[in-house]
């Protein structure tokens, strides 16, 4: 199994992605502040993975924190949870994630210190566990919205390397179907600037034996055109309660693409994606990264010296665009508002029966 | 202005459109083999500078040929017509070109063989200056369908670099919009996976002062959707009767969202990117290029080792994506069959009157 992120006695290890495909690189991170460039550099990347690492770095940083009350501790652990939230805006499972250790902490802040230590890294090696668990049983859910034959496209990188490890989301969703006996293959969108589908999901596939094959950005309409393509399954950073999809750049082209070629376009993600205090997509916060993705790969500079560059790392698309969303807690289908709305009330019962 | 491609006493003198932006280099071609072997490679490219090239390279070829009879030079020249014609499959400029050259070969063939030779490089230059004007043109009618300010898309580089020199197609009606009073800025596609747009197109808008901003191709779509581009303006490799368009890899995604956005698509490009042999896009062959342009930018391996590419150089953008075919003959409109039957009777009537 591919080892994105693990907890070890010496800090938090991180497959670093920056590295791959042409090397497989491991970096421990031995304080929170390590975990949260890790996270802001893109050594580890992908919604649910950054939400596993922040909670795993909140734990960590409070775990070696100076602080023998709760009330200096608390300090501290609040201190360590906005920083955490400065490292990538867009991402909802980051916000969730510190909400839960923020939940956690304050359930325990009568315990001992030295306990309530122990309380959050349990809770964040919980997190981490649910989240193997919730990607394999949203993967199963989505395989049967699959094809039984044909190419499933991707954007970006929804898989293992996206997440704790295990299935991933989208590409998840591919390897639950493939494992059921469907015979798919996948064209990955390299996914520029930052390149995760030709780097990370390629690498990740061929890995699993999944046929897979790189393309530019500019090839998917085509081959959508020409009826090479049956199927799109992307990930999600945050999900509106409308259904609006916040994810990697290029997602809203893919989904405008595949309606203008009648082809189904999913959107799979674990149900912590979904922020439910965002009413459409024009509230999700947009991150702009450096003008260096865009300007260099690796050490060849592409664009002239000086030249303006946009690097908006996400866009939205409008929830007409999918045609369902697949969470751990089931498939999702439009009107979303409803649909998201009954899933959220559903849990909010579980929780109080 | 820039040199794109120049007939020296020496050869032809070709700037290595490989090597920019960060090295202006230029090469000269001694031989055709070498003019060939630079098309090929695109050390030059752009459809009509394809055709500009190739005709000076046959032009060269018969000039160095050894033949003192005109049967003995017109196998030679035949040889060296074939070899060109077999450079890049979807470029319509390249086989107009040739047919130019073989009809000046016959009708010269009463010539003696050394003022054939003059006749042929004289052929050739006239190609070359005919470009330049009838971009020129092509540039000036465009320029009336720009909107008077904003941002206007392009995708790959269809400016001087794809031409003879001079204004270009795509980006001459860019160019002339500007002079003509409009203020526009450019939003250039870096248009993988050869990087026209962030190499090329932003190189040469930067020489001439035009506001240009670098996006990465994901990105066309979003900025769409905000608003922030009023019309998007491309070249064409070539148009066939009924109005499709083949066209650098991704253009079809460009039309598809503008469409979808309500915004404009104009192609510009010289008649002789109109290939009236052929009835619609299907029909057009796409050249498939190599692998390693998608694994790699320069010296950086981007995808796994082993994994399969997909790399079309072209797309077909159906004609009803189209809103104006901007030619050096005219603006032509929907329905296309119809319009562009027009233009081609009137230059035979024209010519026979």
């Amino acid at each position: 199994m591919i080892k994105t992120i693990e907890w070890t006695d010496s800090g938090i290890r991180l497959l670093d992605q920056t590295k791959l495909p042409t090397e497989e690189v491991y970096v421990t991170c031995e304080s929170w502040e390590e975990v949260a460039e890790a996270i802001k550099k893109m050594i580890v990347r992908g919604a649910p993975a950054i939400g596993v690492a922040a909670a795993m770095g909140i734990a960590l940083g409070t775990r070696d924190a100076d602080g023998d009350h709760v009330a200096e501790l608390r300090r501290e652990f609040e201190h360590i949870c906005e920083e955490m939230g400065e490292t990538r805006p867009t991402a909802a499972n980051l916000f969730w994630a510190i909400r839960r250790m923020q939940d956690k902490f304050e359930q325990c802040s009568e315990l001992p210190v030295g306990k309530l230590r122990q309380e959050l890294v349990a809770e964040a090696q919980r997190i981490y566990v649910e989240d193997l668990a919730l990607n394999e049983a949203l993967s199963k859910h989505g395989a049967t919205l699959l094809p039984s034959s044909g190419a499933v496209l991707t954007h970006c990188n929804a898989g293992a390397l996206a997440t704790a490890g295990g299935y991933g989301t989208a590409l998840g969703v591919i390897r639950a179907a493939v494992e059921s006996g469907k015979k798919l293959n996948v064209y990955a969108d390299e996914t520029r600037p930052f390149l995760q589908g030709s780097r990370l999901t390629a690498w990740e596939l061929m890995k699993d034996g999944i046929p897979t094959t790189v393309i530019s950005d500019n090839m998917a309409g085509a081959l959508m055109r020409q009826g090479k393509i049956q199927a799109a399954v992307v990930g999600a950073d945050r999900i509106a309660v409308n259904g609006d999809v916040a994810n990697k750049i290029g997602t809203y082209t893919v989904a405008v693409l595949a309606k203008e070629n009648g082809i189904p376009l999913y959107v799979a993600a674990p149900w912590s994606s979904v922020d439910l205090e965002c009413p459409d997509g024009d509230h999700i916060p947009i991150e702009q990264r450096a003008q260096r993705e865009v300007t260099h790969v690796g050490a060849t500079r592409i664009a002239p010296e000086g030249v303006k560059i946009e690097n908006p790392a996400f866009d939205v698309t409008p929830a007409r665009y999918v045609t369902a969303i697949i969470t751990d807690r089931g498939i999702v289908r439009p009107p979303y508002a409803e649909s998201l709305k009954k899933l959220a009330d559903a849990a909010v019962a579980l929780k109080a029966s």
